[in-house]
């Protein structure tokens, strides 16, 4: 199988500014005339003020085609804007493709349906290996021309978490994506990663957090279901949020039906939040995200 | 003002039979020809086999008119059925208007809405009073012509649970409704009225249990807000689910906005869930509830 | 009952431009920079460039003190900045109250809302009166202390159609509300309110143009039901969607049932779509809508 | 790549009777006595009367085990009941496998769910085959273990017709699903597979019928937008419908976003359609259909 298409829908190569600092006059004007003095053509832009901690959080993006930098330079020329304000700032490319990798256990699911939309150019990044504590995916990433690497637990957990940390350190990883890995990280690969490990939990945080939600739904007798992707921290479930959807059920779904009409929900909320962070939409804050549209 | 019309939508009266026993052979057949034998049309069956725990149950509904015996017999009648399979039984009539009381505090868009609704003939209840810890509402109950209510918490929180429920008591109300009602009840208010005291509650729970469910849900950064009608039980808000639904948000939405958004959803879920009740399709059951539909 | 109480939630005065032009490079920057320049604070600003007709769309608010010029001057002063880049612009400050009137015929559900939340300061307009077709709402708007206009057809409907326009004319109305009135306007009518008036259609139009549309899906077998919020143009139910929403329904929804369903449904989008043109948030064009969060 | 498992979910077989007949007294009561006094225990039924037709659709279905007759008996057994009250009667086993054939085109989504789902034992066929217009899925089917046949239009779209049916009754096709394959079915292939042809229509019809939809509601502004499932007739895009969903959009989508957006409602709606068709939950009536829970 042939190397996946280049997305139809790219116009060309822009530059993204996904910024925050304490909010404060001029921050919006000294942007935009960055942009524009440098000859930059902006394509979007989207602020958000926090109210009550008066942050100021943005994201621009503008072309780079006719603008007076190359896009190596892009952070020292912005520098001087970032110290003024005090600004966090990222800066990416659109055509930038992150080193992603996907951890999956047995569930297949959402690993079939991020192959599938990998494969169809739906994600823009560079998908280097699946892995997995079971050995049950060779045949379908083999199929889908991704690396697949089996890092079987045996006796010893610990030196499987070490394994896979050695593993995306290796391959350089940017992004990690748990779709439906049913292992715990543990605080030392957590932290290798802040931010960048997005996690689907097959429950609307944070109600039922932990082990098998599905049946805590079932016993609590809700109405509804729902998943959401959010970014690993160190505590269980406790991660920034990024998307989040829920869907009716009723008294006559079982724990397996539950299960069934919920990995629907899996699917979609990860790749919502995973294309969210492709995009550079997502910027989080404290234990919460901003995601702009 | 005049009394509510009656609902336009009623086209005859039928009874209603709920029921739940342990799950056997031959109770389908039996219910059906009991209504068939005794000259009963069978309009709207549903039934719900809970697989665990074996249990079975019934919503079954036919009409009255050329049924063998009066409505005032048929508890009696139905009783060998009932004991031969061990059965929970409640009769109703569609045409019964149960007794009901609404306790509102200060906010008035779930009391607005359930007044409104009882005026236009959509509730087939007879609405007796409302009453509430605030006098804020008077105007508005007389405006619909429903007796309002007023008993100040002041300095005996315990003395204004009592006689709440002496005026529960005193107008013989079957059902009370909690439209935001910013008390807790106490445990002998609540065991006065088992399985039939409906709030409303501002959060999906079990997320969000307890005080400022909105400020809640914005300090975790969730992306969905919800909101849910239980019965309410011992336990704050741990009653059995009735009905529930969900709204998207965003960032932008602080704590004011979420307050208002989730407003609607109030209004939405707890009319759906009391109009459940009221049309006799809600069997709760342990923790849980059987909504026919 | 006294006057509505100002909404507990408006910070500080701001003004709001709403504005459209060509795309080109420099727009963004030269607004930021107008506003900075004059000492105003902006406190939202959010963007749309429509990449096939290359239109671009600004929605941006700042703080009124602080600003070099009085509220009165700001279309003036921001004149060779519109003219430059051939801006269509709309100014309006967020303590702005346009004068509203709502039209309703006999059904209560919409007028009902809208008055309560109105009543509740959560609409920012200042509700001249209600007039309908049908005397049936007197009292209800009497008791919210809103005028009411009876303006019965009769034998002449093009004679109630030029009273309904002399009566919004006398009362200098900007924006007018059609709450579930059952009338086609007369295209001098329409003429005479672009996109000032506000519909709401009982259906997901485009599907179900007309006349009964609960009727219409009953019979066309949908299982979803709908509620569009739409200016109104000449050509019946063809004007620029605002708002949509809809509501899962099944086999066992009747024609009633539709219909009550579907009233909470028009109920909360016209409400939103109300809200979100009080807010300054909606922008035309052509035959569709920007409308910014 | 072994064959799919059989779905863990599936208890024991059960035998289903989906009917309908005009409405009458004692049917309920004959059908329940039928299925007791012949030692089958019923697990669910359900039944729905149309109040303005008199008719009335009932699905119950009973464990096989214990029941005095084989299954092959039932359509006789059962015919006495049948001709009593006039019924239209289908009767299916849970464990039946109706022979299944996918058609489709270019567009992967809706095929990489099906087989990936097909896979996993979530629906329950036999799937025969796959028939696409285009050679492209022909390495996908391989890996599924699903065979391909590639039936080029070329200069003859009426030949490929004829070809695609001759190839569905060759290998006795029951079920034909249209997984976005964009060719319009002559009248005689539609006669041939009457309510036996399921479709996904990319809208939430009876909006945009005909070729891209997510164009023409991108042009006509709508806030929503929507995927049908449906059974094909000879009218275009007119069949009963048996799913649907939406999902909300903005000013910021334009053709190709609606165009992603909406290949995720797609692949739910199709798959939530087939499911119930595949459990025998589906009772085509009329332009309508009644989909039992």
């Amino acid at each position: 199988m042939t190397a996946p298409p280049v997305a139809w829908f790219v116009v060309g190569p822009t530059a993204v500014l996904l910024l925050s600092c304490p909010d404060q006059p001029g921050v919006v004007a000294t942007v935009a005339d960055f942009v524009w003095r440098n000859g930059g053509n902006i394509v979007h832009a989207e602020q958000h003020t926090d109210p009550t901690d008066r942050v100021f959080f943005q994201r621009i993006e503008f072309e780079l085609e006719g603008f007076a930098f190359h896009r190596s330079e892009l952070a020292q020329v912005f520098d001087p804007v970032a110290r003024r304000f005090g600004m966090d700032v990222t800066i990416r490319c659109s055509d930038d493709r992150p080193a992603m990798a996907v951890l999956a256990s047995r569930a297949p699911h959402c690993l079939v349906d991020l192959l599938s939309r990998w494969h169809a150019g739906e994600l823009a990044a560079e998908l280097r290996f699946v892995a997995s504590n079971h050995a049950d995916h060779a045949e379908l990433c083999g199929f889908f021309g991704v690396p697949f690497h089996h890092l079987p637990v045996g006796d010893d957990p610990a030196a499987q978490d070490v394994a896979m940390q050695q593993l995306l350190a290796a391959s350089d990883i940017d992004l990690v994506v748990l779709a439906r890995y049913m292992r715990i990280l543990s605080p030392e690969f957590v932290a290798g990663f802040p931010n960048r490990i997005i996690n689907i939990h097959h429950s609307f945080l944070p109600a039922f957090v932990g082990a098998q939600p599905y049946r805590q739904a079932h016993e609590r007798g809700v109405k509804i279901v729902g998943a959401t992707a959010h970014f690993v921290t160190a505590e269980l479930d406790q991660g920034p949020i990024i998307a989040q959807d829920v869907a009716h059920i009723s008294h006559r779904d079982g724990v397996a039906e539950l299960t069934r009409k919920g990995r629907d929900l899996e699917v979609v909320v990860l790749a919502r939040a995973l294309r969210a962070q492709l995009d550079h939409r997502v910027l989080p804050w404290g234990n919460r995200t901003v995601v702009f549209d």
